[in-house]
């Protein structure tokens, strides 16, 4: 995986088009860009339990993620809404098509993890649009170099120095010394951020919610790579040259994404 | 299934107590009826895939199903922010205890099936809770009369005439001249109420509204059969004499609950 030769182009591409997105698209193309992102990192994410033989209603699945986003879009359209009109129309979809005792078999692991799939991936992640649609782009860019800084210290001090394992079966190769090391990084990169874009926001919660934002990524990457582990395999996809998929380079946002957009709706920064 | 002896009184007990809950209680202690009910199917429904050795994760599950429930009850908790407190609550849980190789395989179908039955159960039947909360005890009677009724003239009709299978997995004895039946019963069981309770309303908002909740039901059923298919089971529990567990008869409900709510939100009966 750290294959600096292929891994450096692709996270140059991918950070100017990460830029380009967040600091000069109108609400509605960044809506769509993150759009792009769900559907390529919900593909891969039911593409997973196939390799298990466990087949995911892909169509449904889109449809749901669709809902979900929809319900972040428009102000009316509340979740609860766009949960149930999914729930009607998956309800009649599978009782009017499941003919063969195989289909039964498989059909609650089949919806549960199409229903799963899509709030995993797509409910999540449009908080980046609720972020930035609701407080601006720079406070995208502070959670975005939080989790990326952070994620990246830990990797690079955690193979300089790392000597005690954290979770064995969920990211084996993780240790104590790269998480201190990834906190450390995840402040100092949080409160560089809040010093140059955001100066008008208080520095202790910078730090506060730095440390509360990479806490939750480093649980919300090896939670991710428990399905790929389930699955047998170690990237989600090859698509990024030296990064594997969409969702492995999403994954620590998952839960870093929404609890920023939280912490900014109950507590705020300034 | 069709025991008179043991279902008659089991029947008279269950209709006296939906009474005074839905007529006398106050509002909160409605919302705990309600819960009494979602907690006692979730059981039946996490206890299904048991049967073929997925073990969903039951803490976790009531949990999900409780916060769901909270975001009904309290208005400044949004179904968001109940389900992300949850996923942050399981992600912590599982990257933390999952340590062996068999936890990792079965995960992905356990997290799934613990999140999907939490929604398949909680969020649908809370809306029970809405409907008296914001409409009144007399709109609840007239969603359990249609459900009920249509249910029983489907059953009892499709007994006597039944010619044509409708669909063989999920409801083997289902049949077209039961539906048609089902479907008149409904709706004179909805004029009667509207006539009786809801004069304030229109009558063809009535019959509509009779149409789309016994056509719903009549889906909500089936899709609850096939998850007892599926674990191989033909009542969901034997807790209720003659009528089986209480996701046996709350199944119809289901779909047809939420949807009579939407309905009356977004179009009204008067």
């Amino acid at each position: 995986m750290w294959n600096t030769r292929k891994r450096l182009p692709t996270a140059l591409v991918l950070i100017a088009v990460v830029f380009v997105c967040i600091q000069y698209f109108p609400s509605l193309g960044f809506f769509f860009a993150v759009q792009f992102i769900i559907l390529a990192s919900l593909s891969e994410f039911y593409y997973l339990p196939q390799k298990k033989n466990i087949i995911t209603n892909k169509v449904l699945g889109i449809l749901l993620a669709s809902v979900i986003s929809l319900s972040f879009y428009f102000q009316w359209i509340s979740l609860n809404l766009a949960v149930f009109s999914w729930f009607l129309l998956a309800g009649v979809y599978f009782v009017a098509s499941i003919k063969t005792l195989e289909k039964v078999m498989v059909f609650p692991r089949s919806i549960a993890l199409t229903f799963f799939g899509a709030f995993y991936v797509s409910f999540t992640l449009n908080h980046f649009y609720l972020i930035r649609e609701d407080y601006g782009p720079f406070y995208v860019y502070f959670l975005l170099i939080i989790v990326i800084v952070g994620d990246s210290g830990a990797f690079v001090f955690g193979k300089l120095f790392g000597r005690h394992k954290m979770t064995p079966m969920a990211s084996p190769k993780k240790t104590w010394e790269g998480s201190v090391s990834g906190l450390i990084s995840a402040c100092l990169g949080g409160v560089l951020i809040q010093q140059i874009l955001l100066d008008e926001t208080l520095l202790w919660k910078a730090v506060l919610f730095s440390i509360l934002l990479h806490a939750v990524a480093q649980v919300s990457d090896p939670l991710e790579s428990l399905f790929k582990r389930a699955a047998g395999v170690k990237d989600s996809a090859k698509i990024l040259p030296g990064h594997g998929g969409f969702l492995d380079r999403i994954d620590s946002h998952i839960l870093a994404a929404p609890l920023f957009y939280y912490l900014l709706l109950l507590i705020g920064m300034d």
